[in-house]
């Protein structure tokens, strides 16, 4: 395992020389939580789908169970269980607009991760770099787990566990456990744990720190750096029912499936469930028992038991929802955590926004009003009044607080480019498909996906390591 | 699969067009045989082992269920269920002797295959073609089910079903269904089925013809071109028995198996089974009920049942033993076929030789002395009389006849020339492995491999075609 522990210093000596100006040491952090055991246990695995372009090369690195999608590189990197899609790429010829200036891609937009450690993350491009708009670029990053990198440039960034790092141009910064950050350059920039973070240039700001202790018992670490805390039980706890799914290479899909909407052969679906047209459950979702209405998404990492989704509800990557009622058009967002109880459900009202990194761990029956915004830490109905607001009156408001809610500028573009985002997920996804080649999405595209499985060296100095590979398209 | 058709079309216009001088078509023969749904079935796997030096590369193929292992290059072919080695390919630098002439490789040795459909068939190299040393080329090939190519350039040839092309250069030639030729420049010539031919250049000529009749009770063809006869009976029993292997990604051994022999975790290892040191049981073997002694190969393809190997035995590519008892070191040559029966077995002597393409289909307990050449067909003890010889007697032979077979020069060079044969596979095999590194052979040098697995595409006008792929050393 000499090379393997070689790129492992590599990556500590990158990341830290960018982190330099913030003070981090990731050294602790990544000996402490890569397993070298882990390395050489999984197989990588990559989808190729007919519909979108790929090219794949990966050097000098560790992909453990990984699954790509679209157009990639990977460079002296551990992609530990991770998960990156590049589903939307631009290809050669877009023009993207930047400000009032406009420039046009010279080539396939790529995705490059190079000298970074990802550990159960999830990479998922809509870049909105203009500076380079041909390279999705990871450089230098240490993710720990469950975080999401969902967006563009992140160079010299370590991400805590179930930190995400939204659209965002990053730099040399630290992203505590459990914060959310939407908002671009964030250079010398430690953003605490907890804090929901979300910057529009000068239209409006959004800024939510959790209290003191309650990150704590959702994510935490053990003095010998294990993750610990809620988030992780929960998670253990349905790891197993991944195993055969992992382990087999002929599925038989456990419900009837709509041949318009997409189950991933790598997610879980079991118990009483019922898949709609037109729905998403992507690979490493989980769903129990539930029902997911016409156009409903479970995006990646996401876990749904024991609820009902109406139709054309998305649970964003990493959202949890557990014994919840959805009616229509509901947005959870990453990383959220809604967990109610047999006897008290969750109810949520059509149109609502549950913010990303929302934790509703409900004590008592919760109720949630049709086209409201929820955020925050909410363990009762009482809750609500400082972590809930119409989206009517939001849309009225200018700079103000509420709770430990600090919102500056307009509400009424806060919502709109909300409401815009949500919409567009469900384009994106095929939520709206009724035949025709306009409105087919990913639930559609990707239906005919073919898997790749690679495993790494099992001894010698290469252990853990996978060999070099290029995988071009046939024509 | 409009591109997949196309692929077919081509291969077999190269390949029509080499054999045009023996006035073959092969149409009938792929177009009956290439089933397109099982294109799509299948995954393509291959090895890569720390222990010999690789560098794949595809290009407009279909590989189906290959198995590969050491450097290698396919291009427009379809390689459907093969196995493929290359653990015996020369370096750059190797000397390589011609007669009085000598060259050396100017770079590592590469399998290419081009323009090829290989249907079950396996290619094991150790290629003695000095032209080009360079190049282990099967070019404008079709090899139907279960046919061996166990050497050096083959151009424009038809190997019907279980056929062997031993160490040889061929040329536009057709091989009969279960035919077996060692014997290079074959332009032009057609070999008839069930005829075992070993020419070495002026040295000695092997060569025997089954009687009429015989091949075919094991060897032949419904008039829609499916495979038929008690070899194809006997397999497709025992065919079931893989899919749990090919199935699934994690595989429990279900014997111990010592630290140094080699059991493949894409082999077949059931009931009541001993694997002693240093044996191999190579991918695609099976082995039932029976004891494997110390330093003993089931080479891939072969089919081992309710038999005791006592040790350093051989059971060739493609052998099938069934309630056999064989003493110390015999060979079991390509594709033979010993049957006996629970109430009256096959008695093998130490140090014999069962010649490739033998028969013993035992009516009656059948014995071989020990240091016996067997050849032809036999099903009862008095068959042995014109189907084998005590090796010293055969080595103080020159130009005979004895049943159906002929012999030409000298039996002292040809039994020699064998017993040297076998003495390297048993040392390429690692049989006499005591630790040190010099008797390390594949079953030590190929613990560790490591599979990545192919899907092809499942969809569109490339559907059952595969993306191009380049797998190259990560050093």
């Amino acid at each position: 395992m000499e090379n393997i522990n070689r790129l492992i210093s590599h990556i500590i000596s990158r990341v830290n020389i960018n982190l330099d100006p913030v003070h981090m040491d990731v050294e602790p952090l990544v000996r402490n939580t890569v397993s070298l055991e882990k390395m050489t246990k999984y197989y990588a695995y990559y989808a190729l789908s007919m519909g979108h372009p790929w090219y794949f090369s990966f050097k000098e690195s560790n992909l453990s169970g990984s699954y790509f999608m679209g157009r990639c590189e990977v460079d002296r990197s551990i992609i530990h269980m991770s998960d990156i899609r590049g589903d939307e790429l631009k290809p050669k010829g877009t023009v993207v607009n930047s400000g009032s200036r406009a420039t046009e891609l010279y080539q396939d937009e790529t995705i490059q991760i190079t000298n970074c450690c990802l550990i159960k993350t999830l990479v998922h491009n809509n870049s909105k770099n203009t500076e380079t708009p041909e390279f999705f670029r990871i450089l230098n990053t240490v993710a720990m787990h469950y975080s999401n990198i969902h967006g563009t440039t992140t160079e010299g960034v370590c991400l805590g566990a179930f930190a995400t790092a939204d659209l965002s141009v990053m730099r040399n910064c630290v992203l505590g456990d459990f914060s959310y950050v939407q908002a671009e350059d964030l250079s010398r920039t430690i953003i605490e744990p907890g804090r929901v973070w979300i910057k529009c240039g000068t239209s409006f700001e959004f800024d939510y720190t959790y209290p003191e202790n309650v990150v704590e018992k959702y994510v935490s670490w053990t003095p010998d750096g294990k993750l610990t805390g809620a988030f992780s039980d929960f998670l253990k706890n349905r790891r197993s029912d991944f195993l055969p799914v992992y382990d087999s290479l002929a599925i038989e899909m456990p419900v009837p499936v709509p041949e318009s909407a997409f189950v991933s052969r790598y997610c879980v679906v079991k118990d009483d469930c019922t898949i709609g047209e037109n729905t998403l459950v992507a690979q490493r979702a989980y769903v129990e028992d539930t029902d997911m209405g016409i156009g409903s998404n479970a995006q990646e990492n996401s876990f749904i038991v024991s609820s009902s989704l109406a139709g054309r509800d998305i649970i964003a990557h990493g959202g949890k929802v557990i014994h919840a009622v959805l009616d229509e058009k509901v947005f959870v967002g990453f990383n959220s955590f809604l967990r109610g109880e047999e006897e008290h459900k969750i109810t949520i009202g059509s149109g609502s926004i549950i913010m990303p990194h929302t934790i509703i761990d409900a004590d008592e029956p919760i109720t949630i009003d049709d086209q409201t915004l929820v955020w925050g830490y909410v363990t009762c109905q009482e809750d609500l009044a400082f972590q809930s607001m119409p989206l009517s009156e939001f849309s009225t408001k200018k700079s103000f607080c509420i709770g430990r809610l600090t919102f500056n500028g307009s509400g009424a573009e806060f919502v709109e480019a909300f409401q815009h985002r949500i919409e567009h997920i469900l384009e994106e996804n095929g939520a709206d498909f009724d035949g025709s080649h306009e409105t087919m999405g990913h639930s559609q595209k990707t239906q005919r996906v073919s898997y790749n499985l690679f495993q790494p060296y099992l001894g010698g100095e290469e252990e853990g390591m996978f060999p070099a590979i290029v995988v071009g398209s046939s024509s």
